[in-house]
């Protein structure tokens, strides 16, 4: 096992720990809610965010309290993104995971609802004392948040990707489309752990460049398992860019191209951080998961 | 016009200027985003919430701006859980605020992505520095907005609501759902004008109360104008809840049941203000409207 898949493994644990203690138990007639918030937010994601976030964040000396905390507030926002991205009125998934989306498992409302808690959760946590993190900093957190995931930002992205085949066809919208709808929370997730870390503003432009170029590469990748993946490892369907006639990188680039524009981006991600040196090694790892990635 | 009805059409055209102003303008591929946002949010509300954390903020003399950014980031959650709300999969209504909800607008998918982002949007707002007050004010506010919308607060109000019948149907059930669902804002709006306006432990309490009892009053008037109200002056569906046979205020109570409850609450609510003397006139002219409010 190389440094960075235990370090993904140890700190997936980790964040299911803290999301299972942040989310409500479920209790009272509601109960079903935090159920659901429960089963989409405990389910065994990959937490490539959450990992992100605590790496940048202890490249930088930074204590782990506040870094699992944004971590957590983070990935609640993720998982809120994917339950309403599933509903029947969006891409209609019925599988995430390697489980039944929420709308499945439960209905419809109950996943709006439970999307909705996620959402609000993420900024009670980040705006909570137990933080252990100054007041700047949370706010600060808050804020960039609150752009990373907004009307200008992933929700846009998934607007835009809704729109699909009429508007989304040529190569630049579908780079802007993917950076706002994927991009932007991984490259919060960066800035995140940069921002707890007290990262200089050098550092930080470096690390901007490394989660622009990861978080575009990661996406066109996951353009590619789409055509080349397996439900089973995936957890979720494939084809289905494909059955919707939408055009994705690998339409316009093929499936070669896709590739090639792959490590293109992984070996520019690379050199931002050369002024890191060995510090962020287990970074520089990362970036060749994101090459080889099978799920 | 009485200085409350005065007042409340001050403040309901201020909180729509500044809601033009935080909510993005339309631009891009994703523009029906934005206009969905604005749709919804730029609509013709009463702003009840508004006036009071307006009205409470100011009667300690508080800056208008921080007042103002706290009162439009409310009005975003208020006007997202709507919007949510009259989704087909919930309450499933096609007229709000005197126009089409925005599923029947737009569509379902731009529904559930504007309301998203109108929440995210709250916070956003609420964590900038153009609010002009401390880092430890925005915090509290921030916090006590998460609590008051999220698996505690509004959101497990609705949840409860969607469980309908079978589950609602005790006096004691209906008031926490009511307590949860719409007293949950209420409250935070009372309470963000006293921590902006940096009330005293004594104040506070007194002002909880009021919003408590307030709260419960509104939403019983609520549902007696769901039987006795008029269509074109409510802007929205009336009969509602008797069409889904549901267990309200009204049908446990009986109309002239439910019209004593509001005169005890709103009477019980002018009482927790005696400490504020004359301050609190407007507030107390507030009581009398939702008493006599006919939409």
């Amino acid at each position: 096992m190389t440094d960075f898949a235990a370090r993904l493994t140890e700190i997936a644990d980790k964040v299911t720990v803290a999301l299972d203690q942040l989310i409500p138990a479920a209790a009272g007639p509601e109960a079903d809610l935090m159920r659901a918030m429960r089963h989409a937010g405990l389910a065994n994601g990959k937490r490539i965010r959450p990992f992100f976030l605590l790496e940048v964040g202890s490249m930088f000396g930074a204590p782990e309290t506040p870094l699992l905390h944004a971590a957590a507030a983070l990935e609640c926002v993720h998982t809120y993104s994917l339950v309403h991205d599933d509903l029947p009125c969006m891409d209609d998934d019925d599988l995430r995971r390697g489980q039944p989306t929420v709308h499945v498992a439960f209905d419809e409302a109950t996943a709006v609802l439970a999307g909705d808690a996620l959402l609000t959760l993420a900024f009670g946590v980040l705006a909570d004392e137990n933080m252990e993190v100054g007041a700047t900093v949370r706010l600060h957190l808050i804020s960039k948040l609150a752009e990373a995931a907004g009307a200008r930002g992933m929700v846009a992205g998934q607007m835009i990707d809704m729109l699909g085949r009429e508007h989304v066809r040529d190569l630049n919208t579908i780079t802007r489309m993917q950076r706002m709808k994927t991009g932007a929370l991984i490259s919060y997730a960066v800035e995140a752990g940069a921002i707890i870390g007290g990262a200089s503003e050098a550092e930080r432009h470096a690390l901007a460049g490394f989660a622009n170029d990861l978080g575009l590469a990661y996406q066109i990748a996951d353009d590619l398992l789409d055509v080349t993946g397996d439900v089973a490892q995936l957890g979720k369907a494939t084809g289905k860019d494909d059955e919707a006639g939408k055009s994705t990188f690998v339409t316009l680039l093929g499936v070669e191209g896709a590739q090639q524009r792959v490590r293109l981006l992984a070996a520019q991600a690379k050199e931002h951080m050369a002024i890191f040196r060995n510090r962020a090694n287990i970074l520089l790892q990362s970036v060749d998961y994101v090459l080889d990635r099978e799920h």
